[in-house]
Parts: C-alpha cells; structure tokens; sequence
C-alpha cells in the first residue's frame, strides 16, 4: 500500500475564490450582487474581483501580505473577500465602528501593507494613520478604481509572509474557511440561488462565511450600508429575500418594526452571538421568519453548532418550541466534536442539562491560532486536541449543548456558580423589559452579586420599580440568582454587530462598590 | 507566523461514520431505513452500527484488514457501509452479479479476511470459495447476527495494513469519501431528511457516496432487493419517495412502466454512467421527476462533475433543453479543477465543443490509486498533476463538458476519431429504436467503421430493415460516422448497474471481420 500516498492529483489546496470563477461559469448571467440601483451578474463580480486582485498585486502587494478594509456591507467589501485571496494577501476585516486610535494599533499589530476605506471612513483612517509613527506611503483615491467608493491606502509598515485569511487576532488558513463554507450551507440547508440580505456585518467572523458561500450556491446577495426594521420590510419584498442572518438584536429589529407585517413568503433567519430571548424568537416566527440558531466564535470562522430543529418538536406548545430553539444545539457536519468538560478534571460534564462546564471544539474550521500570540495560542489549543472557547455551557440528555454565559460573564456568588444569562432571560419575560444584562457586582459577604442593567419599552404608562423587578424575579428563580441590584438605563451599550457590551456594564458594576443588601 | 501550524484541534481526521453518529443525536427517533416491513429508526442503525462494528473486531478484525461485502441494497448492506469503517477495517464491495470465478480472484487480490454474503449468495460464495487454494476459517451463520438474511465467511488470506476505504481496484481514503460526500450533498442540493430509494446498487463506487450523504441528512432510506418500474412507482407513492439515483436505464425503465401515472409531487432524479438520451429524458421529466444529469467514476468515489442547470434554460423548446441536460456539466464545488486535454500536448483543447480531448481532473475526492498496481496508478496520476480519466470529451463555448467516449470506444475511421456516443444518440430518435450501441468494427480500408447493435419497442407492427436505419442515419450524421453494419438484437448485453456492455458488442464485431461495404 507504500505507493497509495496522496498525490498532487487528490491533495490540491482547498480555497473559497474558487467558488467564485465556478459561479462565473454557472451562474454568468444572474444576479451576484445588488446595491441600491447598482446590479452585477456574477460574471461581471468575477471579472471585477480579478481585475482588483490584480490592481492589488501591481501595488506590489505579495503572497502573504496583509490587506486590511474598513466597510459595511457593500459590494466592494464583498468583493474584496475573493480579491484580495486571489491575489495571495491576507484579508484583514476591520470593525467599522471602531475608534482612529484602535484602528491605528490594530494596522500595526497586522503590519497591513495597503488598506481599503470606505469613503464615509476616510477621515477616520486619515486620523488613525496620522496616529501611527510610520508615515502613508500612498493615498490613492478610488473614484477611478473598480472598488466603487473606496479609498486604497498603502502603507510603509514591516511585513513577513503567512499565506493566510484572517479577522482580528485570529489567522484562518483557506482550507478552514474552504470547510466552514461547505459545511454552513450544508447546516442551514441554503439552496442553489438563494436571495441573501446582508444585515450581519461582513467584518464579523467574515459574515459566518456566507460571503464565499453565496459564491457557492450563486446566490444574489442584497448589500446595503446601514438598516433598520422598515428598510429591511421593503428590501424582502422588493428583491424576494429568502435568507437573512444577523445577532438576535436583528430579530428585535424586526418584531418592532412599525411595518411589519406578515411575511408573503418564509424567510430563512440564522441568529447567533447570544442566546436569543424565547419571547423574541416567538415573535418573529409569528411574523413568518424561519429561525435558526446557531454558535460558534470567530475562532471557528463561521457557525459550528446548530440548533439541528426535529420536526416532532413542532407539536409543543409555542413556548416549549421557544426553549428548545433557544439551546444553541449540536456539532454541525463539519466538526468532528463538541463537548462541554470539567474545568478542573477535563472529563465531559454530566449530560443532565445543568452541570457547568467549558465548551470545547475540534474539527477542520478551527483557526490556525492567533496572530502574534503564541502564548494565547497555546492556552486555548492544548496538546490534547481540544480547542477551549472559554464559553461555559451544560450538555443536555439529548445531545443538546447550551451555552449559559462566557467564563468571565459566570457570576460567583456565594460559591455557586450562576449563569446571567439564565436571569437574563427572566428579565426578558417581564412585559416592561426590552434589553437586560447581568453582571457581577462586587460583595464582601457573597464575593460577587448580580446586578441588572434594563431598559423599558417605548411608550410605557408606567415603569416598574427595582423592588419590583427583584420580586418579578424572585417568584421565578433561586434566591441567590435574583439580581441584588437593579440599574434603569434608556440604552444598554451595544457593540456593531448588537451584542450587549457586558465589559462596560461590568465597570459601572465595579465601581459601585460592595452591594448593601441584607444576608439572605 | 511559524506557531500557526496545524495542531490536533483543527486537523482531525474526516471520516464518514461520523455522520451517523450526529444522525442518532439529532434524527434518533426518525426513520432511517425501511425494507419491505422492516423499519429502523437512526438510533437504531447507530447502536446496529456499533453492534456489527464490535462484532467484526471480536472476530480478530484489525485496523486495515479487508472486509468484503456481497448483497444487494437490504439494509445489512447500508449498515455495513458504516460498520466496516468503525471497526477500522476497510469495507470492499464486490458486484453481486459477477460469477463464482471472478469473486474468487477478487477475494484473493483484495486480501479479504472477512466476507459478509447476502443469503440469497450463499452457494455462489462458497462455490467462490472452494475454488480458492486456501481454505475457509469459518462459515458463520448469521440468524443470530444483528445483520440481517447475512452469512459471515471468515478466510484464512494473508494481509497487511490499508488504512482505507475501497470500491473493487480503486482505493479511497476516508477524508476523500468523506469530501465527496458532503460536496455531492450540495451539488444536488439534497435538503434534510429526504426520502431516498435506493434504485442505485450500493456496490457500484459506494452508491456515488449516498449511503454516507443520507445519514449525513438523516434520511428515510428505501432498501430493496429487486426493482422494476411498476415496485418503483409503487414505492414512490408508498413512503413520499423524494429522491433517487439511477443509470439512463432507470429513466428507461420508468417511462416504459405500464403503471407510469404523472407523479403527485415532483421526484428528484440523478442519473450518470452514460449520457442520457435526449428522448428519453423527455420522456421521464415529463412524468414529473426533475432528473438532473452528472458524471463521475468509481475513481473519484462518485460524481464529481453535473450539469448545473440555469433557469434561463426552461424557457427554451423541450428538445434544446434535453440537449444541453444531456451534457455533463461542471465541476462540483469540491473539484478543483477540470478540464479537457490533448492527448499529445497535455494543453487543453479549444472550448468549441468539438475538438475532442481527454477528461482530467484535481480534487479532494480522487482515489489514492489502484491497489497493488503502481504502474497502473503512475500511468493515469501523473506528476503534472492530474487525474487522467481515460474518457474522451468537448469544452463547449459556455464552460460545460460533454463526453463523446471511452477512450477505447472511439472509433477511428479512415483517421477521423468519431464519437460512438454521437451515433447511439441519432439512433435513438428513431421511432421503433429501443437501445442501441456503436462500436468499431474492423475495416481493411477504413481502419474501423462504426457497427450498431440495436432491440426494437415491443409491439411494433413493422421492424425497419438494416438499410432502412442506415439511410436514417445518413439524414443527420456525416458520411463517416453513419454505421456500416447493423446487427439487430432482442436485447443488449448490460452490467448489473445497467450499462450496455460495450467489449461484448466489440467481441462480436471483432469476429465479423472486415466490413464489405463500398468505398464512399
């Protein structure tokens, strides 16, 4: 069997632009990508990327450079996802809402040779690289260039040579997004010409992967550059929109959206980032939303475990069908495993739906590791084939995973450990609530407490007291996970892609000090 | 970057058991497998699976034995697709349509240490057996094993240590199954829980990868033993048959049932092993199944190229529609490359969908090699690269390939290469035809001519005459390609998956000797 080794013939690199010349053959004539008035056929986006790959290697951009981008969801940031891999750089997402001096660091520590800009940020990039010692090299205005409303920056940073696709600190190599690619479209059971609106931020985890596997399946995709509930309404029936995906403060979005009717045809609507509220998921699948719920982390490039749904569930009751669809799921076909093990013995948690433990993943989509940061690396992807996500959740008897909090978002109060998330979807059932967080306050006696950030509901006649929203808990959870502070704020602080920033809340928490509450 | 190496986390091994694993988690209550009156459920077939897979290691089975299978497509058969590759051995399907002789030989050459063997097979594999110089260890009887109507032969043969899956000669590896497998899902865009008739026999390049890709969606699979078209449609409308696969003689077979009423629902329907012919692809899709058309070999593990459809398509007349869904497409997502190449120059040939060349490929599905043939494996994986197929082909203008041939079933006439497949397919827009084949007969002049072997409709009134469908011919082929002789059969020779068996027809050309026809 000694002649039977893979040869160059079976074992030729997995890479998503492929994807897209597949597509130009296809699907040449149909849609790729809509924008306002703006239309491209798939070939057309083929030949653009090809034509930006190549306008990205005559700046003397090489193999293993990284290119950076600054841009919502419009079609140049779509195209940069196969241009710049075509051209053998390193794509490196930037947050669109960052400030100039993050962005500024976060240029460095990627030593990006050029930069793409969105033209609405150029006064932001101007400011970050004024921030940075090393001067610009050149900034071309793009008004010429085929990536519409771009400003191309090319910068005199050091440079090596990691043939790679990364976002932020994490480095994924194209055979992990190959696979992550496939395997989504697989999960979420997306058909051949799919019509995908872009409300999940490309620059987050790469848009879960879907920007190459919208290539795959030749889907249209309906950029935009900024939405809210009503522009989302018009854009599905305009443009027909099958499939949608977004962080659960979309489907908010969505359910109070003065224009939202029922829905002519079922959208297919994937949410991950936070366990979605079952009140929320309830009320937009009333609206004709299909939801799916999934999990997975930036260091996984996409989704890994989905909320797989069976049909015989479709005979609960509405809010059984809620829980059930809020437990984040199992391994998608990709991963080889999940589990949920002990801190402390590494040995999987018992499957009984409620000893803690810590989400750990192997399979093909795994990040390579972080950029400059062996130390990191090795922490989380031991020699024992496991990659930790610092995620804690419980296995339930089905095989169901559920994650209960982030590590750091664990409350210790007392000794027990005590998942906000779990008070966090009490307080979602209260009908005045419409966001609620829970943080750890510091406390002499217990060690920690938790503290609720809430804010109301437009429109209220009256607003509950903090006695009340204690008493509204307590009725419904243990003592020791009823929030021992209450704190009312018009807007919970929101990262871009709408997930609750619990880091701030946590130093408002903080220095508040030791919580007076009485011994229990 | 060099800390970014792959690591254990993201590098474990792809393998197409685990599949059905995530089936019993996710699907454990539904219906994996019926057959006649028996019905399993997936948590069934998983603990089945790992009941088989026990079983075989408790009879010394080691990682890289052999295990050989003969049965039709009864459920034994799918659970042994699973079973083999848990217990580490490496699963060998052998055709149940071939004689004792010939099993003997491939048992041998397989180093076979394990035979499961269909009831209905058991005299043929003792009879096999017998002939073999080393004898039997065991015959076991399997009443009492979890594998169903299976007798279990354990042999006494020499072995070593394949750690592999393989289809007669060709030798995959698990990551390569598993590769086809999940991109063969996508290209066919098979949904979730499907319900799949298993009209293709699992021997033949593993069911083109399906028994892996149904417990990948965690569908209701139709085992059966024998099929025609009246069990076909019955089962159809029996079990909500949604999917299924089959050679051009499946199609035929289900436009000629006497009970072929237009379906109730639409029927998805693959068909490979030889290009279709436009009627009766006609014929069969209007009907009411949705065939779609791919081409692969048991060398890439299944179909690695289809004939992706474009809507732009349906609004042309029936007849150009056939046509073009007769060729056999593009790539797959999971093929890297494919193309069409001249034999001489290895450069690929103009895209003009007529300059012929041979089939190649590069991909993740692409065997190993053949087993204990090096030189046969060089020979078609060469260093350059690719895989070459032995099939002769076109690039047409639009990307799509169309094969025109086995390289040794075109026929070379007066120096020009003419394509057999070409001449059948005119053949079969005769009225009273009902299959028909052109092979090379010698020619003293010509070098070859192409010679038809043809069977009649049943019922006809009156049977053309040789001269008849020679003229016929002559009407819409140039001269050269209008067959010299024509040889009238009840029915043609064909292998158990339904190919006609072209050496046969070739054997009795060859004995004709030269053709007498005039010098055109």
């Amino acid at each position: 069997m000694e002649e039977l080794r893979p040869r160059k013939a079976n074992s030729s690199p997995l890479t998503p632009p492929g994807f897209l010349e597949r597509a130009a053959t296809v699907y040449g004539d149909c849609t790729s990508v809509i924008y306002n008035t703006t239309t491209y056929t798939w070939s057309q986006t083929y030949r653009r990327c090809l034509q930006v790959a190549s306008s990205i290697a005559s700046l003397g951009i090489k193999r293993g450079h990284v290119v950076s981008v600054i841009a919502p969801n419009i079609p140049a940031m779509y195209e940069l996802h196969f241009a710049v891999p075509m051209s053998g750089a390193i794509l490196n997402n930037i947050n669109t809402r960052l400030d100039a001096r993050t962005i500024s660091v976060l240029l460095r520590h990627s030593e990006s040779k050029l930069v793409f800009v969105d033209h609405l940020a150029s006064s932001l990039i101007l400011q970050a690289l004024s921030l940075s010692s090393r001067p610009i090299l050149n900034a071309l205005n793009s008004s010429s260039s085929p990536t519409m409303m771009m400003m191309v920056v090319r910068l005199s940073l050091p440079h090596h040579h990691p043939p790679l696709i990364f976002a932020a600190r994490v480095v994924h190599c194209h055979r992990g997004i190959f696979f992550i690619t496939v395997t989504s479209l697989l999960d979420w059971g997306v058909p051949k010409q799919p019509v995908y609106l872009w409300t999940l931020p490309m620059f987050h985890a790469n848009g879960w992967s879907y920007p190459w596997g919208m290539a795959a399946m030749g889907a249209t995709n309906i950029c935009l550059r900024k939405f809210d509930g009503p522009i989302i309404f018009d854009l599905i029936k305009k443009h027909g929109v099958t499939h949608m995906c977004g962080a659960p403060v979309v489907l908010n979005m969505l359910t109070n959206s003065p224009n939202n009717e029922k829905l002519q045809n079922p959208v297919q609507i994937l949410t991950a980032g936070a366990p979605p509220p079952a009140a929320v998921l309830f009320r937009t699948e009333s609206l004709g939303f299909v939801v799916s719920h999934g999990y997975g982390l930036t260091e996984t490039a996409g989704l890994v475990v989905s909320c797989a749904w069976k049909r015989k569930w479709n005979r609960l009751p509405a809010s059984e069908r809620a829980r059930l669809k809020s437990r984040q799921g199992v391994k998608i076909i990709g991963m080889t495993e999940v589990d949920v093990v002990d801190a402390e013995s590494g040995a999987s948690v018992k499957r009984d739906g409620l000893t803690l433990g810590e989400v750990v993943f192997r399979g093909g989509s795994v990040m390579l590791g972080y950029f400059k940061d062996p130390k990191g690396t090795s922490k989380c992807m031991t020699e024992n084939g496991w990659f930790y996500t610092g995620d804690v959740g419980v296995m339930h008897p089905d095989g169901y995973l559920e994650i209960k909090d982030r590590s750091k978002d664990v409350i210790i109060s007392g000794g027990e450990n005590l998942s906000s998330v779990e008070v966090e979807s009490v307080l979602y059932t209260h009908p005045a609530i419409n966001e609620a967080a829970v943080v750890a306050r510091p406390d002499e006696f217990w060690g920690e407490t938790p503290c609720a950030f809430v804010s109301f509901k437009e429109r209220l006649k009256s607003k509950p007291s903090e006695k009340e929203i204690m008493e509204f808990c307590r009725a419904k959870l243990p003592h020791y996970m009823v929030p021992k502070t209450v704190v009312f704020k018009d807007e919970l602080p929101k990262t871009s892609t709408g997930k609750i920033q619990k880091f701030v809340l946590r130093d408002i928490a903080k220095a508040m000090g030791s919580s007076r509450v009485s011994r229990m």
